[in-house]
C-alpha cells in the first residue's frame, strides 16, 4: 500500500459520509473536521490503555476524536470549549498527531519527549552514501523498521532530502531530514524548508550536523520552525560547551559528536568519555528535558552500551550501519545492548 | 499509474520471458540486458520517423533495441562490435535514453542540445513557495505537462529536492533539481548529490541560482558531475561577464538573471535589454552550443517574446507562474509567444 | 608618538641597564624579564590606590613589578614561588597586563569583567563605512578617545582589520576587531586569526555580528581562542534564546541585536523592549558574569539610557556615530546618559 | 622612514609653495594639483629613458607632471585638452601612478600588464602562518624586497589584512591582500573592501584562493571593484576549465593551483604538467593578455623553471618560502631560475 496514493475523497465514517479534507490551506470553520486513515494496528495505540492517548490529545488540544476501528478512520473535530486559549491551529495539530501514530509501538506512550525518554534512541544517519540513496535508502530503512518493531527501541532513520517521500511513504519508521535551511517558504531556490520536509513525510530533522554546520542564529530559527510544525529537532554539537549552548535552545534531542572522530570507528564513548560525561553535566544544568545522544565512531553494541552508561539516552551513527555486512544483525545487537544498558 | 510502483519482475517480451533488472549496481555480462517499460505514446517517439531515433541510439552506443510496441516494453542488449571504444556503461546509457523518452514530444529529435535548440525552452522554477510544495508542486507540474504537450514547447519544471520523486514519478515532464552540491556520494550529511537527484528521477539541475550561489570551483565540479551522469546543467549567472565565464564551462543551458530584478515583475528583457544582448554576444564568442535563457522579472507572453527577439532561446521564470491566478492560461500564452518569436 | 616606533633596545631602568625583549617567541628562563614603557599618566593607574592593582597582578600571576615612574618603565620578573601552579606564560600575561594599562582610567580597577562592569560600556562599530576607513577610522577613534577620557565611560572602537594597526598604534583607546575566523595560524589564506588581531594591537573582537554570522561550533572555537590569548569576546546574538545559548559559552560581553532593526535608527530598547528584558532574564539564569549590551537602532542619548534601564550594562552602535554630524557631541551626551542611567 | 608619517603640509616645489592635498575626497577644480613625494632613486624611473614613462602618463591621462628631482617631489596638474574623454578621476589616477613608482625597478616599464609581462612574476603568499604575522610579516617582506631589487624579478608579497598597513608602510615592494569581499563600503561588519586594502597601501589582491573560495558572481564583482580602483587582481583557479572561465573575467593575473597539491611540496609543474599546459592553452584562446602563474607545491628553483617552460609567466608560492631556513637563498635561486627560463 502506498500511503501517498490515498486520495482526497468522500468516505463513509461510521455510517455518515464526509469529505476528507487535506492540506494546510483550509480555513478552520466551526464545522471543519478532518478524517485521517491510519493503519489498523495503530488504532490500538491511539486508543491506548483506558483511552489514555486519545484523552490526552482531546484535552490538551480541545478536540474530539471519533475512531472507526474497523476502517482505521479517525474523525477530528474542534471542541474549543474544552481547552483554554483555543486556537484553530489545534485542529491541525490534532490531525497531525493522529497521523503520526506510526511513530511508536503499541503500548508505548505518544511520541513526545517523555515517550522518547522511556526507551533508548538510535538515530541512523544515511548521509549521502551511495548505498543509502534511492532504492538503497528504502532497503536500509526496511531493515531498521524490522529491528525497531522486534526490539521496541526508538530507531529512526535520517535520509537524504530526495528520499524522504519515498521512504516515509513505504516504511513504518520515523523519518528525519538530515538538514533544513532557516528559511520560511518563499523565494529561496535550492533551499529546504521545514514545511517541505514535513510535506514529504518527515517527522523532524537533524540540525547543525558537523558536515552541515549552521550559524547560531539559524540554529535558533530552525528549531523554532520545527517546533512550530510539531517536528522534532535533533541538534548536533561538537563540545560540552556548545552542547550547553545548544541545550538553551530546547531541541527535543541533542547529539554530541567530536568531529575528529566521525567516521573513524573510534567511539567517542571510549576515546573521549570525558566529553560525554562533561556534556551530560553541563547540559543537565540548563535543560533537564532534552534527550542526549552520543555520536562519532559508534560502531558496535559495546559502544552503544558504553554511551548509555555514561549518561546518555542513545546514539547517532552512520557509516557503521550503512557499510555493515549484516545490518540486521548489527542493529539488533545494538538495540539489545541499549535496552540492557538503560535498565542498569 | 505510479511508475515507482513498477517492480523488478519477470515479464513476457514478445513471447520470451526475461527478468527485469533495475538499478546501477549490476555488472554487465555478455548476456546482460535491460527491459524498460515506457508509456505507449512514447513508443512512436522512440521509433521515430524511419526508426531514426532508435538507430541513432543503437549506433552511437553499440546496443540493440527490441521494442514491443503493444506493451511499451524495450529490451536493450549490448552489441559491442557495432561501436568503437565500446564501454559497458553504454548499456546503462542506452537504457537511460530509452527511459528518458518522456522528455520530448513525438516527432522531435532526442533530448540533446540539438533537440532542445529546435524549440523554445521555458524553465519553471518552483522555488520554495508554499503553493509549490508537496501536493502543490504536483498540481503545478501537471498544468505545465499539459501545456508542454499541447504547445510542443520545451517546458521543464525545477522543483524542491523533497518533491523530485513525487513529481517525476507522476508527471510526464522533465524535472530539474534546483541545486546540487559539489559532492561525490559519501560522508556528507545534509547535502544533495547529482546521483541522488538522478535516482529520484530528475533529468538535470539548476546550478548557481542567484539564491544559491556556488564557488567557481564548485560550479566546475557540479557541471562535470552532471555531465558524467548524462544530466543537464542549467547554469545561472548575473552579468554578461560572468555569463561568458560560465559558457567556458560548457553547461547545456545558461540563464542570465540580474539578481536585482528577480521577483520584481520588471523583465530584464525590457529593463536591461543590453544585459541580454551583451550576454548573447560575449557567450557566443566562447561557446556556440549553449542554450541561452533569459531570467528575472519575466511575467508575461510579451516578456517571453522580447527575450527571444534579443537572441535567447527561452526563459527561466518562477513567481509569475507559481503565483498566477490562471497558470494554464499564462503558460499557454507564453508558449505561443515563444514559438511565434522564434519563427521570426 | 607612534608606539610601533618604539624599538627593542637597551635602556636604563632605575640605574641598571636592561635589554628590552619584545614579542612572544622568547623562552622564559629564570633570569628572563620584560621591560615595558607605558604612558606616564598610566603609572598612577598601575600603582593604584595603595598599590592595589600592582599587588593584584603580582599575586595572581607570581611576578614582581618594578616601576620607574619618571620614565614610565615597568620591569616584570618571575616570582614562581609566589603563585601556585606557576606557568612561564604568566610572565607574558603580566607584561601584557602592564601594557594594557591604557585600557582604563586612573582610579578604575583593572580591565577585567569586574572593572568593565563598574562603568557603562559603549562599543562603537565602524563597519566598513567609507567615512570610517583608513584616515577616517583614525579621526573617529580620536574623537572617541577624547570622550572616553573626559567622561570616564568604557568606550571602545571596533575597526576594520586593515585599520587595527593604524588605530591601535596611535590612539589610546581599546580597539576591537570586527570579526575573527575560527582558525589557528597556518595554511589559511585570506583568514583572520586571533593571533593576527592581537599582533596588530587589538584587545578583543566582536564575534558573530549579524553581518558576519558564524556557526555555533566556530563561535565556541573563537571565544576559546580569544580567551587563550587574553582577548575580550563581544558575542552578538539576535534573540533572547540565542543570547541564552551564547551566554553558556562565557564571552566577556554579549550584545543582543534584532537584525531587522540594525541601521534603522529605531532602537530595540524602544521598539522591542521585551527582547531586551527577556534576554537579560534568560542570560542571567545561565551566566551572571557576562556584560550585556543592547544593539540595533541605538542613535540617541535617550536610547542609551533606556537600554541601561532595561537591565543592560551598555550599548553597541555603528551608523549613528559614524554618520553623525557632531560625533563628539553625540558621544558625550550618550556617555553622560549612560552614567546617569547606571546610577539610578 | 615611515611613509605614513608624511603629513599633509605646505611645501616648496621648485620655488613655489603648494599645499599638498591627500586622500580621495577632494573635488577636482581647474586649479587642483597634487604634490607627491617619492624616493629619490625612483625619480629616474619616473623620468625613464627619454622621459618615456613620464610622457606615457601625461599623454594617456591628460595631465602634466613637473618633477623636482632634488627633493623627489612631483606636481601633477590637469591638462584636459591633451586627452580625449578626459575625466577628473584621471588626476587621481596619475597621482597614484606617480606614487606607485616603488613598484618597479629603474629601467623597467611602468607597472602595467605589459610591464609585468616583461619580467617573471613571483607572488609570495604569507597565508596566516604564525611566522608570517605582524613583525614576522615585516621581516619576510624585507627579505623579498632585497631579492626583488637585486634580481629585478617581479616579486610581490601577499600578507594578512592586519599586516597590510605595517608592511606597505615600511617595505618597498608591491603588497597584495590575500582576499577581498565583494562588498561596497557600507554596513558590512567584519568584511574587507577593495577600498580598505587600498587605503592601507595594497596594490591589489588575490581573489578566490583555494582556501577562500568565492562564488562566480562575487569573483566578477571583486575583479570589477579592483579594476575600478586601479588595483591588480590575481585570480586563483583549480582546473584548466575554471581557469578558462576565469580568464573571461579579465583579471591581470591568473594562478592555477590544483588544491590537492597545495602545501605538499609536490609541484604541479612536475606532478601534473598537463594541468598547466592545458590551462595555458584554454586560457590563451579566451584572453591573450592575462599573466598566467602556476601554484601548488612550488618549492625549488627547478619548480619555478619548469613552470615557466610550460608556458606560464611565473609562480605563486607560500609555505616553501615562509618555512624555508634560508629565505634569502631560496628566493634568490628561484628568481635566477625564473629569468633563465624566461630567456629560453
Amino acid at each position: 500500500m502506498d500511503k501517498h496514493a490515498y486520495p482526497d475523497t468522500t468516505i463513509n465514517l461510521s455510517g455518515t459520509f464526509y469529505t476528507v479534507q487535506r492540506g494546510w490551506t483550509e480555513i478552520v470553520k466551526p464545522q471543519t473536521r478532518f478524517i485521517s486513515r491510519i493503519p489498523l494496528d495503530r488504532v490500538a495505540v491511539l486508543v491506548g490503555t483506558g483511552s489514555r492517548v486519545k484523552k490526552e490529545i482531546e484535552e490538551k488540544l480541545g478536540v474530539s476524536l471519533r475512531i472507526d476501528s474497523k476502517e482505521g478512520l479517525v474523525e477530528t473535530t474542534p471542541r474549543p470549549e474544552n481547552a483554554k486559549n483555543w486556537d484553530p491551529i489545534n485542529l491541525f495539530k490534532a490531525k497531525d498527531m493522529v497521523e503520526k501514530m506510526k511513530l511508536y509501538d503499541e503500548g508505548e506512550d505518544f511520541l513526545c519527549v517523555h515517550s522518547l525518554k522511556s526507551r533508548p534512541v538510535i538515530v541512523l544517519n544515511f548521509k549521502t552514501y551511495r548505498e543509502a540513496t534511492g532504492e538503497g535508502a528504502l532497503s536500509l530503512a526496511k531493515i531498521a523498521e524490522r529491528v525497531r518493531q522486534e526490539q521496541r527501541v526508538n530507531i529512526m532513520v535520517s535520509v537524504q532530502h530526495t528520499d524522504i517521500y519515498r521512504v516515509a511513504g513505504s516504511v513504518n519508521i520515523p523519518v528525519l531530514a538530515q538538514h533544513i535551511d532557516a528559511r520560511e517558504p518563499g523565494s529561496w531556490t535550492g533551499h529546504v524548508t521545514a514545511e517541505a520536509v514535513k510535506a514529504s513525510g518527515a517527522v523532524g530533522s537533524l540540525v547543525n550536523h558537523s558536515e552541515r554546520r549552521l550559524t547560531l542564529a539559524d540554529i535558533g530559527a530552525c528549531i523554532a520552525a520545527l517546533k512550530k510544525l510539531d517536528l522534532l529537532s535533533v541538534l548536533c554539537t561538537d563540545t560540552p560547551e556548545t552542547s550547553a549552548a545548544g541545550a538553551a535552545l530546547a531541541p527535543e534531542m541533542l547529539a554530541v559528536e567530536p568531529p575528529e572522530l566521525i567516521g573513524t570507528g573510534i567511539p567517542v564513548s571510549k576515546a573521549k568519555p570525558e566529553v560525554v560525561t562533561k556534556t551530560v553535566e553541563l547540559v543537565r544544568r540548563i535543560n533537564s528535558e532534552v534527550i542526549i545522544l552520543c555520536g562519532a565512531g559508534i560502531s558496535s553494541a559495546d559502544d552503544v552500551a558504553r554511551a548509555i552508561e555514561l549518561g546518555t539516552e542513545g546514539v547517532l551513527l552512520a557509516s557503521a550501519y550503512v557499510k555493515a555486512k549484516d545490518q540486521y544483525g548489527l542493529l539488533t545487537s545494538m538495540a539489545k545492548a541499549a535496552i540492557d544498558a538503560s535498565r542498569r
